[in-house]
């Protein structure tokens, strides 16, 4: 089980590096600011949640993650550009990896003794951190807050579930698929049925 | 004393969500967009500060803070906008919460066992991070660096005679009083007077 | 020798502190503007460095740092602007600038026992991250991720020289002047023969 996340944790860095390179390619940026920002986009929201919590930042103790967040990047930069693969193949992967960063980040912040709502809120931002950072970078206003999509949502729903599961004594690692399941199923429903939030709009 | 600072953190944590609210607002962002940002604006001074001094981070050692700013949140956005306020309604209770996160700071800073230039900086980052983060997310130059309104050099100034008096023996609350009132009497005497700073232009 | 870095530290952020100024010249920022922007271009790489590896954070630790790049900052505010100097004059410290900040930021990090890839990275994050920070707040896409310049990129190859001679056992101090040497070799020879890095473009 540990060792099953510690590779999904490298899967969902790797993708989430392709979904930066693909945004500083729309800039036209040079190899270094694809690899920055890739890389930006893959370790952001880990390292957000890390700083705040005041634990070692997960990258630099342990640089294997460090290394397959580059390796995505140059991988994108070389090869995956010429392939003309449809953007859209690669949402289903991105939902795994806003899953999984979900649950293990609110689970580190559990573990760290942050309290429930801090948990929760923690685990939202390691799941989409990296992509406002990437906005951020390309000089953007971040799509997770603007599209109406249940994306950050939906991370911020399965945290409170593995949260709230956990406070009724369900085992941690039930509460951890169930909150997996939540994220997944919101984000991939709202895809296929095209549910979207309210947006703010002043009175006319 | 200790109990009204306790509350008057808590408001100037509200009135700073309110103005991240309405900006992200302008940007047509969604729920959860808006929730973010207003958050931001909210808890993002304080938490600089604390991550430069290696604190813990105010809002996960006490979750309060995160709820007020929620709270304060999503009442903006379901029920203020439909009150057709004036903007410039919010202008004196921000005043308050620049005065009283500055000095907040500062004296943390300075019990920190932070040099007196730093501790002053960091009074100033913590009355005006929160606004210059609001502006990054919604893709703006930040308008506290723009304005030439006298707002964070009200802000240091404040922090700056806090930390003199301190430096003469005066007791750490007649500082933090006097400390206070600069912030405010130079903040509201310049939006009274229209005193702005001067604007770096290049020479023709 | 300590001494020597010292005082070319100070340099360092003496001369980034002025990159910042023109930029948030440009932007037409005010006086407290200019001296946030410019302090945050002088000090944000070791800050960023500093709260990754979660050591003391240096300018609150020794406010020397803080006093040189608010005092430069003042300076180009309100005299250099006034001289009517060729930008281009400026690119020469400003390589010197990056090439040590570079190699201290590395060395620091190896200190700090980070795994050799991150202590590299780590680097270039204390050479660069000053200028994206500025780039950001002056509501622009980071100049070191498009301009395809060999800027980043020199940065990086000057600190994987210094923690490979270290892996060859060669001394820290050669190690440290060879690391520098690279850093502005490759800087200077691609302003001078206009070498570029492959910029990203999708396949028409």
């Amino acid at each position: 089980m540990e060792n099953l996340l510690y590779w999904a944790g490298l899967s969902a860095v790797a993708v989430n590096a392709l979904t930066g390179v693909l945004d500083a390619g729309r800039k036209r940026m040079d190899l270094i600011g694809v690899v920055m920002v890739g890389a930006a986009t893959a370790l952001g929201g880990g390292t957000v949640r890390d700083v705040l919590l005041a634990r070692p930042v997960f990258w630099i103790a342990d640089q294997v993650y460090l290394i397959v967040a580059l390796a995505a990047t140059l991988a994108v930069f070389f090869v995956v550009r010429n392939l003309r693969l449809p953007p859209r193949l690669f949402l289903i992967p991105d939902a795994f990896g806003l899953a999984l960063f979900t649950i293990v980040g609110t689970q580190i912040a559990l573990e760290w003794q942050a309290p429930w709502l801090v948990a929760s809120l923690l685990g939202m931002i390691t799941g989409v951190v990296g992509g406002v950072l990437r906005d951020v970078l390309c000089n953007e206003v971040p799509l997770v807050f603007v599209r109406g999509e249940l994306y950050a949502s939906a991370a911020w729903l399965g945290a409170l579930v593995l949260v709230g599961l956990q406070a009724l004594s369900v085992s941690p690692v039930a509460a951890a698929w169930a909150g997996m399941a939540t994220v997944l199923v919101v984000r991939l429903a709202a895809m296929a049925f095209r549910i979207t939030l309210p947006t703010y709009s002043e009175r006319e």
